[in-house]
C-alpha cells in the first residue's frame, strides 16, 4: 500500500459512510489534512458529542440530545394534529417544505415481521398513550409508499380509529413537474386512483 | 430550528466537507445517528488521530505520521526516477494505476507569483538537494496542464537541466476511449502538437 497507516484508516473510515467510495473518501482524506484540518477536528468533536448524547425524544422518539426534541418542546406547534413518519429525515424534509405546523411521531422504521419488527418495536404503545392521552384531533400518516409503509399505516389508523380519533393519509401522485411519460406504472396507478372533481380543493 | 444543537452542528460539520451540501449532509448526520454509531465513532477517531499525527515525509514531502512516506521507505521502488506532481491525490491516482515504480515528489501546490506561493514554499530547495545528493537519472514532470502546472514544471524542468538530470512531461492528449467530437479544442491542440509517427513508441 502506499498510503500510511493512518492516512489508510481516515479513508476507510470514510468509506463507511453512505454512498462514499474508495476515490470520494480519498478525496474527502486529503482535503481534511491538505486544506482543513480545523474543519476536521470540528467534525470529529461534533460527531463524539452527537454520538454519545443524541438519544430520542421521549415524546415523539425523534433524535434529540434533550428530553423533548425542539418540536415537542415548541409551544407554539399545534399538538393537535399529529403527523407520523418512518425517520427523522422524513422530519426533516417536512419541516424543510415548511407546510406543517403540528408535531410529529416518529416510528424508526416499519412493520416488517419478517425481520422481527412488530408494534412493539416501532413504540406504538408510546403512540397510543399519546392518542389517548393528548388531544389529538387528527394523525395524517406519512409512512412511505411502500408494501411495509402501507400496511404501518393501515395499523396505525386502525389504532387511531379505535381512538376516535380522525386519520388521513398524504397523497401520492404524479410529482409537481414530473411528466407522465416518466412516471412509474404504480405511481400513476395512485395517481388515477387518488384523482378528484375539477373544483374540488 | 427544527434540529436540537448537536444534531445541527454535526449536519454542519459535514457540510464542510467538499461536495457535501445540506441534504447529504443531513443524510450522513441521520445514518451515523441511526445505523451506524460505531463507524462514526470510527471516524472521528481516524480523524484525531490522522490530523495530529500526519505530517510531510522528510523526503518527498507526501503526506504521512512517519518519517519517511511507505513509498520512500520502500526499498524496491526505483531511486533513480523522480516523478514531481503537485499533491498527494496525484500520487494516489498515479499509484493505483500501477504503472510507476520510481520515487515522488510532492511539491503541495504550483508556482502561483500572485497567491505569494514561488520555489521556496513549493520545497524546491528540497528538491534541488535530492537532485544533486541522490543518483536520480530521470524526472518525470507530471504537474497539471494548467497554466501554473506549465510553469512549474518549465522552472524544474531548467532545475534539472542544470543539475544534469534527463528531464520528460508526461503526455497530454486525447483520453482513452475518448471520442474526439467531445474533447476541448485545447486538449485537441496538445494531441496535434503532441503527434508522434506511426511505428514510434
Amino acid at each position: 500500500m502506499s498510503l500510511s497507516p493512518l492516512l489508510e484508516s481516515l479513508v476507510e473510515a470514510f468509506q463507511g459512510l453512505p454512498g462514499v467510495g474508495r476515490k470520494t473518501a480519498q478525496r474527502l482524506a486529503m482535503h481534511v489534512l491538505e486544506r482543513d484540518r480545523e474543519g476536521g477536528r470540528r467534525l470529529a468533536g461534533a460527531l463524539e458529542a452527537a454520538i454519545e448524547n443524541v438519544g430520542h425524544c421521549r415524546r415523539c422518539r425523534n433524535l434529540t440530545e434533550d428530553e423533548l426534541c425542539p418540536i415537542c418542546a415548541n409551544p407554539r406547534r399545534d399538538r393537535e394534529v399529529l403527523c407520523v413518519v418512518e425517520t427523522p429525515a422524513d422530519v426533516m424534509a417536512i419541516e424543510q417544505a415548511g407546510i406543517f405546523s403540528g408535531v410529529y411521531h416518529v416510528l424508526m422504521g416499519h412493520l416488517s415481521p419478517l425481520d422481527g419488527i412488530g408494534p412493539e418495536e416501532l413504540g406504538l404503545g408510546l403512540l397510543a398513550e399519546r392518542l389517548a392521552g393528548e388531544s389529538v384531533r387528527e394523525v395524517i400518516l406519512a409512512t412511505n409508499s411502500t408494501v411495509e409503509g402501507e400496511a404501518t399505516a393501515q395499523y396505525i389508523s386502525e389504532m387511531a380509529g379505535d381512538a376516535g380519533v380522525e386519520v388521513t393519509r398524504i397523497a401520492y401522485g404524479i410529482p409537481m413537474g414530473g411528466e407522465l411519460e416518466y412516471v412509474d406504472g404504480n405511481t400513476l396507478t395512485h395517481a388515477f386512483n387518488g384523482r378528484r372533481a375539477v373544483g374540488d380543493r
